[in-house]
Protein backbone atom coordinates (compact mmCIF):
# COMPACT_ATOMS: atom_id res chain seq x y z
CA UNK A 1 0.00 0.00 0.00
CA UNK A 2 1.73 2.97 -1.19
CA UNK A 3 0.96 6.09 1.37
CA UNK A 4 0.72 10.03 1.03
CA UNK A 5 0.79 12.14 3.91
CA UNK A 6 0.76 16.31 3.48
CA UNK A 7 1.61 18.05 6.44
CA UNK A 8 2.78 21.78 7.49
CA UNK A 9 0.85 24.91 6.31
CA UNK A 10 1.28 26.56 2.92
CA UNK A 11 2.29 29.79 2.96
CA UNK A 12 0.90 33.01 -0.11
CA UNK A 13 3.07 35.98 -1.01
CA UNK A 14 1.83 39.05 -1.01
CA UNK A 15 5.19 40.75 -2.43
CA UNK A 16 8.49 39.15 -2.05
CA UNK A 17 9.63 40.14 1.42
CA UNK A 18 5.72 39.23 2.88
CA UNK A 19 3.25 36.40 2.67
CA UNK A 20 0.20 35.03 4.91
CA UNK A 21 0.97 31.70 6.68
CA UNK A 22 -0.58 29.79 8.87
CA UNK A 23 -0.10 28.50 12.21
CA UNK A 24 0.66 24.34 11.28
CA UNK A 25 3.81 23.50 12.06
CA UNK A 26 3.66 19.56 10.81
CA UNK A 27 4.23 18.67 13.72
CA UNK A 28 0.76 15.71 13.50
CA UNK A 29 1.24 14.85 10.29
CA UNK A 30 4.97 13.69 11.57
CA UNK A 31 3.71 11.46 13.77
CA UNK A 32 1.80 9.98 11.22
CA UNK A 33 4.26 9.57 8.96
CA UNK A 34 6.27 7.73 11.18
CA UNK A 35 3.76 5.57 12.60
CA UNK A 36 3.21 3.92 8.71
CA UNK A 37 7.22 4.06 8.32
CA UNK A 38 7.47 2.10 11.77
CA UNK A 39 4.71 -0.58 10.10
CA UNK A 40 7.26 -0.83 7.11
CA UNK A 41 5.36 0.92 4.34
CA UNK A 42 6.13 3.27 2.01
CA UNK A 43 5.45 6.96 2.30
CA UNK A 44 5.54 10.17 0.29
CA UNK A 45 5.57 13.18 2.54
CA UNK A 46 4.58 16.19 0.88
CA UNK A 47 5.31 19.64 3.14
CA UNK A 48 6.92 22.37 4.14
CA UNK A 49 10.72 24.06 4.33
CA UNK A 50 9.73 24.93 7.90
CA UNK A 51 7.53 21.77 9.04
CA UNK A 52 9.06 19.12 11.22
CA UNK A 53 9.89 16.01 9.25
CA UNK A 54 10.42 12.55 10.27
CA UNK A 55 14.16 11.34 10.30
CA UNK A 56 15.31 10.53 6.73
CA UNK A 57 15.22 6.81 6.11
CA UNK A 58 14.54 4.38 2.79
CA UNK A 59 10.97 4.28 2.76
CA UNK A 60 10.38 7.87 3.36
CA UNK A 61 10.30 10.06 -0.15
CA UNK A 62 10.05 14.00 1.08
CA UNK A 63 8.32 16.98 -1.54
CA UNK A 64 8.50 20.21 -0.40
CA UNK A 65 5.83 22.58 -1.66
CA UNK A 66 5.39 26.24 -0.78
CA UNK A 67 1.83 28.29 -1.60
CA UNK A 68 -1.17 26.16 -2.88
CA UNK A 69 -1.02 26.67 -6.55
CA UNK A 70 3.08 24.57 -5.77
CA UNK A 71 0.98 22.11 -3.62
CA UNK A 72 -1.75 21.61 -6.88
CA UNK A 73 0.80 20.55 -9.11
CA UNK A 74 3.40 18.76 -6.56
CA UNK A 75 0.16 16.52 -5.13
CA UNK A 76 -1.80 15.82 -8.93
CA UNK A 77 0.80 12.60 -9.92
CA UNK A 78 1.28 11.65 -6.77
CA UNK A 79 -2.48 11.37 -6.20
CA UNK A 80 -2.74 9.37 -9.17
CA UNK A 81 -0.20 6.41 -8.50
CA UNK A 82 -0.50 6.08 -4.55
CA UNK A 83 -3.60 4.23 -2.56
CA UNK A 84 -3.84 6.19 0.31
CA UNK A 85 -3.81 10.17 0.89
CA UNK A 86 -3.44 11.66 4.20
CA UNK A 87 -4.56 15.61 3.58
CA UNK A 88 -3.10 17.11 7.27
CA UNK A 89 -1.93 20.21 5.57
CA UNK A 90 -3.24 23.47 6.48
CA UNK A 91 -3.91 24.62 3.37
CA UNK A 92 -4.45 28.85 2.74
CA UNK A 93 -8.04 29.22 1.86
CA UNK A 94 -7.16 32.87 -0.06
CA UNK A 95 -4.12 34.18 -1.51
CA UNK A 96 -3.44 37.94 -2.10
CA UNK A 97 -4.55 39.53 -5.52
CA UNK A 98 -3.77 43.58 -4.59
CA UNK A 99 -2.35 45.91 -1.87
CA UNK A 100 -2.84 49.02 -1.90
CA UNK A 101 -2.97 52.32 0.75
CA UNK A 102 -6.87 53.37 1.98
CA UNK A 103 -6.21 56.34 -0.60
CA UNK A 104 -6.48 54.30 -3.78
CA UNK A 105 -9.47 52.20 -2.47
CA UNK A 106 -12.02 55.50 -1.69
CA UNK A 107 -10.95 57.01 -4.81
CA UNK A 108 -12.20 53.51 -6.59
CA UNK A 109 -15.43 54.08 -8.08
CA UNK A 110 -16.07 50.48 -7.61
CA UNK A 111 -13.47 48.39 -5.29
CA UNK A 112 -13.95 45.11 -7.98
CA UNK A 113 -11.87 47.36 -10.38
CA UNK A 114 -9.07 46.93 -7.66
CA UNK A 115 -9.37 43.37 -8.34
CA UNK A 116 -7.70 42.95 -11.54
CA UNK A 117 -4.54 46.25 -10.28
CA UNK A 118 -1.65 44.31 -9.58
CA UNK A 119 1.24 45.63 -7.48
CA UNK A 120 4.52 46.72 -8.99
CA UNK A 121 7.01 47.24 -6.56
CA UNK A 122 8.36 43.74 -5.44
CA UNK A 123 8.31 45.06 -1.73
CA UNK A 124 5.38 47.15 -1.81
CA UNK A 125 6.12 50.67 0.09
CA UNK A 126 5.28 50.95 3.81
CA UNK A 127 4.55 54.94 3.38
CA UNK A 128 0.75 55.06 4.34
CA UNK A 129 -0.82 54.42 8.06
CA UNK A 130 -3.38 52.01 6.40
CA UNK A 131 -2.93 49.23 4.21
CA UNK A 132 -5.99 47.19 2.14
CA UNK A 133 -4.78 43.93 1.12
CA UNK A 134 -7.36 42.09 -1.71
CA UNK A 135 -7.67 38.29 -1.33
CA UNK A 136 -9.14 35.43 -3.71
CA UNK A 137 -9.85 32.15 -2.77
CA UNK A 138 -7.77 29.62 -3.64
CA UNK A 139 -8.62 26.14 -5.04
CA UNK A 140 -10.12 23.66 -3.10
CA UNK A 141 -7.29 20.77 -2.94
CA UNK A 142 -9.11 18.22 -1.27
CA UNK A 143 -12.04 18.61 -3.32
CA UNK A 144 -9.53 17.52 -6.43
CA UNK A 145 -8.23 14.88 -5.00
CA UNK A 146 -11.11 12.10 -6.27
CA UNK A 147 -11.22 13.49 -9.76
CA UNK A 148 -7.19 12.96 -10.17
CA UNK A 149 -8.08 9.60 -8.96
CA UNK A 150 -11.44 8.80 -8.27
CA UNK A 151 -9.66 5.18 -6.52
CA UNK A 152 -7.46 6.39 -3.56
CA UNK A 153 -9.09 6.62 -0.39
CA UNK A 154 -8.99 10.28 1.36
CA UNK A 155 -8.66 10.85 4.97
CA UNK A 156 -9.28 14.40 5.12
CA UNK A 157 -9.22 17.11 8.16
CA UNK A 158 -11.35 20.32 9.29
CA UNK A 159 -9.81 22.41 12.26
CA UNK A 160 -12.14 25.48 13.44
CA UNK A 161 -11.30 27.30 16.45
CA UNK A 162 -13.59 28.02 19.64
CA UNK A 163 -16.66 26.75 17.86
CA UNK A 164 -19.42 24.30 19.43
CA UNK A 165 -19.26 20.30 19.16
CA UNK A 166 -22.52 20.37 16.80
CA UNK A 167 -20.40 23.42 14.32
CA UNK A 168 -16.70 21.33 14.02
CA UNK A 169 -18.87 18.14 13.29
CA UNK A 170 -21.75 19.39 10.93
CA UNK A 171 -18.37 21.16 8.64
CA UNK A 172 -16.85 17.22 9.29
CA UNK A 173 -19.56 15.88 7.68
CA UNK A 174 -19.86 18.46 5.16
CA UNK A 175 -16.69 18.07 3.79
CA UNK A 176 -16.68 13.88 4.43
CA UNK A 177 -19.27 14.29 1.99
CA UNK A 178 -18.47 16.96 -0.53
CA UNK A 179 -15.01 15.26 -1.09
CA UNK A 180 -16.15 11.64 -0.93
CA UNK A 181 -13.42 11.16 2.10
CA UNK A 182 -13.69 7.86 4.02
CA UNK A 183 -12.70 10.16 7.21
CA UNK A 184 -12.79 13.12 7.92
CA UNK A 185 -10.40 14.54 11.01
CA UNK A 186 -12.02 17.13 12.98
CA UNK A 187 -10.35 19.36 15.83
CA UNK A 188 -10.55 22.83 17.24
CA UNK A 189 -7.35 24.73 17.52
CA UNK A 190 -8.19 25.58 21.35
CA UNK A 191 -7.90 22.00 22.25
CA UNK A 192 -4.54 21.64 20.98
CA UNK A 193 -1.67 22.02 23.56
CA UNK A 194 1.77 21.44 24.01
CA UNK A 195 0.61 18.24 25.79
CA UNK A 196 -2.74 17.25 24.09
CA UNK A 197 -4.50 17.09 21.00
CA UNK A 198 -8.24 16.56 21.18
CA UNK A 199 -9.76 15.34 17.76
CA UNK A 200 -12.74 13.28 16.19
CA UNK A 201 -12.35 10.94 12.96
CA UNK A 202 -15.55 11.05 11.86
CA UNK A 203 -16.60 8.00 9.07
CA UNK A 204 -19.68 7.75 7.44
CA UNK A 205 -21.23 5.30 9.97
CA UNK A 206 -18.68 5.95 13.14
CA UNK A 207 -16.69 8.71 15.28
CA UNK A 208 -13.76 7.89 17.53
CA UNK A 209 -11.84 10.56 19.78
CA UNK A 210 -8.68 10.93 20.49
CA UNK A 211 -7.06 13.12 22.99
CA UNK A 212 -3.01 12.95 21.84
CA UNK A 213 -1.44 13.65 19.10
CA UNK A 214 0.30 9.75 19.68
CA UNK A 215 -3.71 8.76 19.67
CA UNK A 216 -4.44 10.29 16.65
CA UNK A 217 -1.85 9.20 14.58
CA UNK A 218 -2.99 5.44 15.82
CA UNK A 219 -6.64 6.03 14.65
CA UNK A 220 -5.79 7.04 11.38
CA UNK A 221 -3.32 4.07 10.76
CA UNK A 222 -5.78 1.86 11.63
CA UNK A 223 -8.64 3.34 9.79
CA UNK A 224 -6.55 4.43 7.01
CA UNK A 225 -5.27 0.52 6.34
CA UNK A 226 -8.22 -1.24 7.01
CA UNK A 227 -10.74 -2.32 3.65
CA UNK A 228 -13.55 -0.47 3.39
CA UNK B 1 30.22 44.69 26.19
CA UNK B 2 26.62 43.49 26.46
CA UNK B 3 25.38 42.48 23.01
CA UNK B 4 21.93 42.45 22.26
CA UNK B 5 20.91 41.14 18.92
CA UNK B 6 17.43 40.68 17.03
CA UNK B 7 16.80 37.85 14.21
CA UNK B 8 14.15 36.39 12.50
CA UNK B 9 10.72 37.83 12.08
CA UNK B 10 7.73 38.82 13.63
CA UNK B 11 3.93 37.48 12.81
CA UNK B 12 0.75 39.40 13.16
CA UNK B 13 -1.87 37.44 13.18
CA UNK B 14 -4.97 37.77 10.95
CA UNK B 15 -7.38 35.12 13.26
CA UNK B 16 -6.31 32.21 15.69
CA UNK B 17 -5.48 30.34 12.53
CA UNK B 18 -4.40 32.90 9.86
CA UNK B 19 -0.79 35.46 9.50
CA UNK B 20 1.00 37.44 8.02
CA UNK B 21 4.69 36.44 8.36
CA UNK B 22 7.88 37.64 6.28
CA UNK B 23 10.86 35.55 4.80
CA UNK B 24 13.43 36.12 7.61
CA UNK B 25 14.92 33.16 8.63
CA UNK B 26 16.98 34.00 11.22
CA UNK B 27 20.11 32.77 9.68
CA UNK B 28 22.27 36.25 9.53
CA UNK B 29 21.22 36.98 13.04
CA UNK B 30 22.24 33.45 14.50
CA UNK B 31 25.61 34.11 12.43
CA UNK B 32 26.21 37.41 14.07
CA UNK B 33 25.79 35.79 17.33
CA UNK B 34 28.10 33.16 16.60
CA UNK B 35 30.27 35.53 15.75
CA UNK B 36 30.28 37.04 19.13
CA UNK B 37 29.90 34.19 21.25
CA UNK B 38 33.41 32.60 19.59
CA UNK B 39 35.33 35.91 20.93
CA UNK B 40 34.02 35.44 24.46
CA UNK B 41 31.06 38.20 24.75
CA UNK B 42 27.64 37.82 26.46
CA UNK B 43 25.13 38.10 24.07
CA UNK B 44 21.11 38.17 24.67
CA UNK B 45 19.63 37.07 21.19
CA UNK B 46 15.71 38.49 21.10
CA UNK B 47 14.05 35.77 17.99
CA UNK B 48 11.35 33.87 17.14
CA UNK B 49 10.44 30.12 17.38
CA UNK B 50 11.00 29.31 14.11
CA UNK B 51 14.10 31.20 13.47
CA UNK B 52 17.51 29.07 13.40
CA UNK B 53 19.51 30.14 16.49
CA UNK B 54 22.88 29.68 17.91
CA UNK B 55 23.59 25.82 19.74
CA UNK B 56 22.72 26.08 23.58
CA UNK B 57 25.70 27.95 25.52
CA UNK B 58 26.48 29.60 28.88
CA UNK B 59 27.43 33.06 27.79
CA UNK B 60 23.95 32.96 25.12
CA UNK B 61 20.58 33.74 26.77
CA UNK B 62 17.38 33.50 24.46
CA UNK B 63 14.23 35.54 24.31
CA UNK B 64 11.62 34.49 22.01
CA UNK B 65 9.19 36.97 20.89
CA UNK B 66 6.03 36.45 18.56
CA UNK B 67 4.65 39.89 17.00
CA UNK B 68 5.33 43.76 16.95
CA UNK B 69 3.94 44.20 20.32
CA UNK B 70 5.62 41.74 22.23
CA UNK B 71 9.20 42.18 20.57
CA UNK B 72 8.22 45.72 21.90
CA UNK B 73 8.02 44.55 25.47
CA UNK B 74 10.29 42.27 25.21
CA UNK B 75 13.25 44.61 24.30
CA UNK B 76 12.47 48.02 26.18
CA UNK B 77 13.97 45.98 29.45
CA UNK B 78 16.60 44.84 27.24
CA UNK B 79 17.64 47.88 25.30
CA UNK B 80 17.76 49.92 29.26
CA UNK B 81 20.61 46.71 29.91
CA UNK B 82 22.83 46.04 27.38
CA UNK B 83 25.79 48.04 25.33
CA UNK B 84 25.20 47.34 21.70
CA UNK B 85 21.96 46.14 19.85
CA UNK B 86 22.25 44.94 16.68
CA UNK B 87 18.36 44.82 14.94
CA UNK B 88 18.90 42.26 12.10
CA UNK B 89 15.09 41.20 12.94
CA UNK B 90 12.63 41.60 10.09
CA UNK B 91 10.25 43.79 12.16
CA UNK B 92 6.52 43.46 10.11
CA UNK B 93 5.45 46.49 9.61
CA UNK B 94 1.60 46.41 9.01
CA UNK B 95 -0.75 44.33 11.37
CA UNK B 96 -4.30 43.42 10.80
CA UNK B 97 -7.12 45.33 12.03
CA UNK B 98 -10.45 43.75 10.37
CA UNK B 99 -11.11 41.35 7.59
CA UNK B 100 -14.15 41.25 5.90
CA UNK B 101 -15.77 40.07 1.80
CA UNK B 102 -16.25 42.22 -0.62
CA UNK B 103 -19.95 43.28 0.25
CA UNK B 104 -19.67 44.65 3.24
CA UNK B 105 -16.57 47.15 1.85
CA UNK B 106 -18.98 48.12 -1.17
CA UNK B 107 -21.40 48.73 1.09
CA UNK B 108 -19.80 50.92 3.44
CA UNK B 109 -20.44 55.02 2.77
CA UNK B 110 -16.68 55.15 3.72
CA UNK B 111 -14.18 52.76 3.74
CA UNK B 112 -12.40 54.37 6.66
CA UNK B 113 -15.41 53.11 9.03
CA UNK B 114 -14.21 49.78 8.52
CA UNK B 115 -11.18 50.57 10.09
CA UNK B 116 -12.86 50.23 13.64
CA UNK B 117 -14.69 47.52 12.93
CA UNK B 118 -13.34 43.62 14.54
CA UNK B 119 -13.60 40.40 13.28
CA UNK B 120 -15.64 38.19 16.20
CA UNK B 121 -14.85 34.94 14.92
CA UNK B 122 -11.82 33.10 15.79
CA UNK B 123 -11.00 31.71 12.07
CA UNK B 124 -12.82 34.34 10.01
CA UNK B 125 -15.33 32.89 7.64
CA UNK B 126 -13.54 31.35 4.19
CA UNK B 127 -17.27 31.03 2.41
CA UNK B 128 -16.68 34.49 0.39
CA UNK B 129 -15.20 34.35 -3.12
CA UNK B 130 -12.79 37.78 -2.12
CA UNK B 131 -11.81 38.96 1.19
CA UNK B 132 -10.29 42.15 2.18
CA UNK B 133 -8.11 42.81 4.77
CA UNK B 134 -7.59 46.08 6.47
CA UNK B 135 -4.19 46.64 8.05
CA UNK B 136 -2.49 49.68 10.24
CA UNK B 137 0.97 50.49 10.40
CA UNK B 138 3.03 48.97 13.72
CA UNK B 139 5.29 51.21 15.67
CA UNK B 140 8.84 51.60 14.57
CA UNK B 141 10.63 50.02 16.54
CA UNK B 142 14.34 50.96 15.71
CA UNK B 143 12.68 54.43 15.96
CA UNK B 144 12.27 54.02 19.99
CA UNK B 145 15.62 52.39 20.67
CA UNK B 146 17.24 55.70 21.46
CA UNK B 147 14.36 57.33 23.62
CA UNK B 148 14.53 53.64 25.37
CA UNK B 149 18.60 54.32 26.09
CA UNK B 150 20.24 57.03 24.22
CA UNK B 151 23.40 55.35 25.15
CA UNK B 152 23.16 52.17 23.42
CA UNK B 153 25.45 52.04 20.20
CA UNK B 154 22.84 50.91 16.91
CA UNK B 155 23.25 48.98 14.21
CA UNK B 156 20.23 48.50 12.36
CA UNK B 157 19.03 46.68 8.87
CA UNK B 158 17.61 48.06 5.88
CA UNK B 159 15.95 45.38 3.45
CA UNK B 160 14.47 46.06 0.14
CA UNK B 161 13.90 43.88 -3.42
CA UNK B 162 14.64 44.74 -6.82
CA UNK B 163 15.92 48.49 -6.37
CA UNK B 164 18.97 50.52 -7.75
CA UNK B 165 22.08 51.11 -5.05
CA UNK B 166 20.87 54.51 -4.91
CA UNK B 167 17.26 53.96 -3.52
CA UNK B 168 19.28 51.28 -1.14
CA UNK B 169 21.86 53.90 -0.16
CA UNK B 170 19.20 56.71 0.12
CA UNK B 171 16.88 54.46 2.32
CA UNK B 172 19.79 53.38 4.50
CA UNK B 173 21.14 56.90 4.97
CA UNK B 174 17.65 58.11 6.58
CA UNK B 175 17.38 55.50 8.51
CA UNK B 176 21.10 55.66 10.14
CA UNK B 177 19.89 60.00 10.53
CA UNK B 178 16.32 59.22 11.72
CA UNK B 179 17.16 56.77 13.73
CA UNK B 180 20.66 57.73 15.34
CA UNK B 181 22.59 54.53 14.20
CA UNK B 182 25.97 54.11 14.09
CA UNK B 183 25.56 51.66 11.00
CA UNK B 184 22.72 50.64 9.05
CA UNK B 185 23.47 47.17 7.26
CA UNK B 186 22.05 47.68 3.63
CA UNK B 187 21.19 45.08 1.45
CA UNK B 188 18.83 43.65 -1.56
CA UNK B 189 16.08 40.73 -1.43
CA UNK B 190 17.07 39.45 -4.97
CA UNK B 191 20.98 39.24 -3.74
CA UNK B 192 20.61 36.98 -1.01
CA UNK B 193 21.41 33.43 -2.48
CA UNK B 194 21.83 30.32 -1.02
CA UNK B 195 25.53 30.54 -0.81
CA UNK B 196 25.82 34.49 -1.15
CA UNK B 197 24.95 37.67 0.93
CA UNK B 198 25.71 40.88 -0.96
CA UNK B 199 25.64 43.61 1.07
CA UNK B 200 26.59 47.00 2.49
CA UNK B 201 27.28 48.26 5.77
CA UNK B 202 27.18 52.20 6.12
CA UNK B 203 27.92 54.38 8.36
CA UNK B 204 28.05 58.00 8.59
CA UNK B 205 31.80 58.81 6.70
CA UNK B 206 32.18 55.24 5.53
CA UNK B 207 31.28 51.99 3.40
CA UNK B 208 32.01 48.64 3.41
CA UNK B 209 31.03 46.12 1.18
CA UNK B 210 30.47 42.34 2.41
CA UNK B 211 29.52 38.94 -0.34
CA UNK B 212 28.80 36.37 2.17
CA UNK B 213 26.98 36.44 5.68
CA UNK B 214 30.26 35.49 7.18
CA UNK B 215 31.84 38.82 5.70
CA UNK B 216 28.64 40.38 7.06
CA UNK B 217 28.96 39.05 10.42
CA UNK B 218 32.89 39.75 10.72
CA UNK B 219 32.15 43.37 9.41
CA UNK B 220 29.53 43.68 12.51
CA UNK B 221 31.66 42.37 15.07
CA UNK B 222 34.24 44.81 13.77
CA UNK B 223 32.50 47.60 14.11
CA UNK B 224 30.22 46.80 16.55
CA UNK B 225 33.07 46.56 19.32
CA UNK B 226 35.15 49.86 18.19
CA UNK B 227 34.63 53.08 19.78
CA UNK B 228 33.05 55.74 17.90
Amino acid sequence: MKILITSGGTREKIDAVRSIANHASGSLGKQIAEKFLAQGHQVTLVTTKTAVKPARQPNLCLAEITDVSSLIQTLEPLVKTHDLLIHSMAVSDYTPVYMTDLDEVQQAENVTELLSRKNSQQKISSAADYQVLFLKKTAKVISLVKQWNPQIKLIGFKLLAGVSKDTLFAAARKSLINNQASYILANDLFEIKADSHHAFLIGHTEIHEAFTKSEIAQLIYEKGIQND
